[in-house]
């Protein structure tokens, strides 16, 4: 099969997370056996977002509305703000359908080996946020890994004029964990952290 | 996130083969941080794709040519048929390198469970191919499934009249394959088509 676009469109696909090469052919396959019900609606709607969906300059969400539907939802409470390093750690806590403050994607972590410094991430704007003085609150959720701890103490630096309360997410057992399957670290945590039954 | 695009995106991605919500959501996430090296490429080659791919009018091959390559290839043997169900096996035969004669791509199989007869498959322009005189030999590539089967042993039947050899694919021990593990089908077939050693 020496035709380029379909063996361009599998060597695409065979890119993205979670598919290879026989998965993604497989997915090619689907694609042109289903050409009007599937391939053309993906076509579709990617040249649509590709068109429609910008950064929010309030708080770096990915959204065809700039500022984006949670900066604009005057329900939701604006002197919270959930700091997250990605636009999925975001999708996360809302699929958790708890949280009802604002949002601030930095676009990463803090990270010496990848070269990645405070002026590459979103931290100037938090602390202009901040400094409007309208946040009350800052959550810190950032992932529990080196570079996400290490990124949460510098922000924590940053904001140390500004009279707002920090916190971070509880670390511990996840629901369902079972101790003997559980790291050394997170049992740790989990007991320093002990709560009265 | 209420923004169509995006969950729409989601949406198909999580149909795809090998992908389900999980998995589209962080594939639609990359493509949103990769928007000029992975996104726009994706929506370029799918539209181009979609526009030029069409189905070969004499095996039933996709291709951007109509005749497909492998039909129009001087090189390749007129004489020899390898007759399959579907396009990815084609694929797969093409990748072995091995076979250099054409192919009829049947477009599925006979069965009675999902109501296909006959007329639905590529099969009577096999007959009027066959019927043609140029070809020597068929090879019936089908899977070696119930279905498949029988989709060869209807071709056999409809090709009887016909001055050419039928030959199936050899069913045995797949290589790197341990007896231990093997069905008993497999063995069974193996053991009854042994060969000097």
């Amino acid at each position: 099969m020496a035709h380029s676009d379909i063996d361009e469109l599998i060597r695409i696909f065979s890119k993205l997370p979670g598919l290879g090469p026989r998965s993604a052919r497989r997915v090619v396959l689907l694609l042109m056996r289903n050409r009007e019900q599937v391939m053309k609606p993906l076509h579709i709607t990617l040249g649509k977002a590709l068109e429609n969906i910008k950064t929010c300059n309030v708080c770096g969400n990915l959204d065809i509305h700039d500022p984006c539907v949670i900066c604009s939802d005057v329900k939701r409470d604006d002197s919270v703000l959930c700091v997250v390093e990605d636009l999925a750690d975001l999708w996360a806590i809302e699929r958790c359908n708890l949280y009802k403050g604002k949002y601030h994607v930095l676009g990463g972590t803090l990270s010496a080996l990848d070269d990645r410094g405070p002026s590459q991430l979103n931290i100037e704007s938090l602390v202009t946020r901040v400094g409007a003085g309208q946040v009350k609150e800052i959550i810190l959720a950032t992932n529990a890994t080196i570079e996400g701890q290490t990124t949460a103490h510098y922000i924590t630096n940053r904001l140390n004029g500004f009279n707002v309360s920090i916190s971070r997410l509880a670390q511990g057992i996840p629901m369902g964990g079972e101790l003997d399957y559980l790291d050394d670290g997170t049992l740790g945590a989990a007991l320093r952290a002990r709560l009265p039954f």
